[in-house]
């Protein structure tokens, strides 16, 4: 055993318990009354990359959240550079969501650590760097330079990152870049992602009468707007579970036979898809298999809709308006741009005249493509084989991470998506977990990982 | 001018100010926060009662919210009997729901008091309070007796009060019930209802996965449950509007000519309900009017539906539920307890079996009518002459008040609905006001109810 993972068997519990420590700060991007909080889980991150000796460290302002940046460039000129890329924010997460503890209180039950953000993806960023405290204990040299680029609006769509990355080229200039913000299917099977979903999100508004009325006074004479938004969504999918929206597909290229053979190796059965989701009968676009629908085709999602009173209790109003949060995931060839259009129209033709409805599009992002076939994935291959014992397998994955295409573009350097967590992590649900052995495995393969390209 | 009415004229002022105390209360009967608000309220009301002279004064506890009663028995054995009815208990109301003042803040602006309860009911209870005061001024005697009941749980379907009225009979045996709880078209026209719609509601509730997932990971495979229960809500309605519950409209007596000729003269234009809706385009059950869709036929509204995340923000989640809050406004001959099964059962048909719904139906009340041929209704049509200068019209009305029925079978007494509210009162919306006019002259009014019935 190499000294950097003597250190890691040594100092394994501190790790942990200073995961702890991240997890503890509510960082939710998306609220503003969290603001605060992330600035000092960006300040936490910075202080803790200091400490493992990069130099220099910096929260760099953004029109929203920071950006937290830090190098260590000790090993030349010569050497290789990775830039590594993970997100400090959370998904928001209430306690009465079903969490058995306090999402931001962590706990360790059954080799699992609870809270928001264990895996999404405070641990992920946080096992790089306790790889590079590892790989440069007692003042040791890494074998490649290395840069942390960490951002704080990864799950509100990355709003300012992709102008920070095409301004900032040469600073993060790179010869591979790696995130780990993924899942894998199993812990035992080792897997790399090579293909991600792009997305897009709207927020669709109906407005009815001019303010709440009396349903007994005005019912039968107005169109209910949560009446017409439900409307309006029933005719988003067709009967059979494809997206109805005209031109949605065009786009999408075919899966070929040998895509689908690969896939097939990380599918989800049926009967693990019941115990993982709980739902009672599967559902999605016809002519494909569960894996593909949820990792290989375009989907159409209902993220929240509301109006009127919904609270314990019973209120004979007629509501003056209801709203619906949207978004897609996008595969290659699907713009972003293309889709959301294609979307607002058809919701904007559907609607009738009896209300009024608006539809306004957030930025998206394009779906992300990874060459297997580069020297910088032959090198994950190995350090993944020598962290699990185990070849990895390949595979795609339904979720987003917007980054990936402006590093692909701005940076011109091979992408490596080395995710540590699992599917079932519970990631954006209730009692979101990280399983110790992935943090444990992660370390060890991510000093692999920095050897052999280094090597 | 007599001498009550010479008093109203002098302590008018005074009148509001007390009217301003009782709207202070935050008395919402849906809330269980505010179960001592409810409380406090009856408490206030009782108060008043005995200050004008009621005796004995009553606050009876029942399993939810408690009754306050009131008896003034001295104009003698042989003179007739009036019971009043009323609630003091409101429905919900946040500042931010779009009101100007805060709600439990009243205030007075371009003659209308406004503040949550303020016309529905508290300002109409409130109405005959003062009445009873003047008329008893300097301790005179009343021509009739007088019994108040008030109770504080109409909002939430008077779910004691059927009980309360046929456990005690003989305590409330009256010549003539006044229900004071409805509006008018408008301020310059008196009317009298004499049918209201019947109510009955459901919760509906759609389970998906067993927790929130990360859409990105299983959207697509999983049948979103706010995608289906909005493809279950848009099947309740045909597109013409109509109800689309097979059976629905089955014992829904029609419309005779002669009655569609009188509600005509009650009716609402397009262009005055354009303006008080302020909703783009009616809608609404093909071949009726206006106030035929939303005082004569019975309807199907959504009061209120949620799932997934709906604030601020965005969150790809894929939820594991959402629900909606249902009720249906019934006519004459319509069953409550057959519509309710109706509609369950026509949900749980068209409910797909990729979601787990559930249909809980709450307690019904019938559509009310009232025989206008009464000499009671003749007395009503002189005071309302007097207190109007103008002789009243007919209608009917889309609200429910369910005691009416009660109260028709139980007490066996005639039953006059004299609102004193007026139909763009904001009831159950947001800045919710009663006309200070209708406050005067609805006072002046019941004094000649009283005067007439006694005379």
């Amino acid at each position: 055993m190499s000294q950097a993972h003597e250190y890691v068997k040594a100092h394994f519990d501190q790790f942990k318990s200073q995961l702890f420590d991240l997890l503890r700060i509510p960082s939710i991007s998306t609220s503003v009354d969290h603001a605060g909080d992330v600035q000092r889980a960006a300040q936490w991150l910075a202080d803790d990359l200091e400490r493992i000796g990069l130099h220099p460290v910096e929260i760099i302002p953004t029109a929203g959240h920071p950006i937290v940046y830090g190098e260590w460039m000790g090993a030349g000129l010569d050497a290789k550079t990775i830039l590594i890329y993970g997100h400090y924010d959370v998904q928001p997460a209430l306690k009465s969501d079903g969490w058995i503890n306090e999402p931001f209180e962590p706990e360790e039950r059954d080799g699992h650590i609870y809270a928001r953000g264990s895996s999404d993806d405070k641990g992920q960023i946080f096992t790089h760097m306790k790889a590079v405290e590892s790989i440069r204990a007692n003042g040791a040299k890494a074998p490649v330079n290395l840069k942390f680029l960490i951002e704080g609006e990864e799950e509100i769509g990355s709003t300012h990152l992709a102008d920070f990355v095409a301004a900032n080229r040469d600073k993060l200039q790179a010869d591979v870049c790696v995130i780990s913000d993924s899942g894998m299917p199993n812990s035992e099977q080792p897997s790399i992602l090579y293909a991600l979903r792009g997305l897009i999100t709207m927020d669709v508004e109906v407005f009815g009468s001019a303010t709440d009325l009396h349903s007994g006074t005005y019912g039968g004479s107005v169109h209910n707007p949560v009446q017409a938004l439900a409307e309006i969504i029933a005719q988003l999918h067709k009967p059979d579970g494809s997206v109805a929206v005209p031109g949605f597909y065009d786009d999408v290229l075919p899966l070929s036979d040998e895509e689908r053979t690969e896939l097939q190796k990380t599918g989800m059965s049926e009967s693990l898809w019941r115990q993982t989701t709980g739902a009672p009968k599967q559902w999605g676009e016809p002519g494909f298999a569960i894996h593909e629908r949820t990792g290989a085709r375009p989907t159409l999602e209902i993220n929240g809709m509301a109006g009127g009173y919904f609270e314990p209790g019973f209120k004979t109003v007629l509501p003056a308006k209801a709203w619906a949060k949207i978004s897609c995931r996008l595969v290659a060839n699907q713009d972003p741009e293309v889709i959301s259009r294609l979307v607002q129209n058809y919701i904007m033709n559907i609607s009738p005249a009896t209300i009024r409805t608006t539809v306004e599009i957030s930025e998206g992002t394009r779906a992300a493509f990874v060459d297997i076939r580069t020297p910088e994935m032959q090198a994950a291959i190995q350090a993944f084989e020598k962290g699990w014992g185990k070849k990895p397998v390949f595979m795609r994955e339904g979720g987003s991470i917007p980054v990936v295409s402006d590093f692909q573009s701005e940076l011109n350097a091979p992408v490596i998506l080395m995710g540590f967590g699992l599917n079932d992590d519970g990631a954006h649900g209730p009692n979101e977990h990280f399983m110790v052995e992935m943090f444990r495995k992660g370390i060890n393969t991510a000093i692999y990982f920095y050897e052999a390209i280094g090597a």
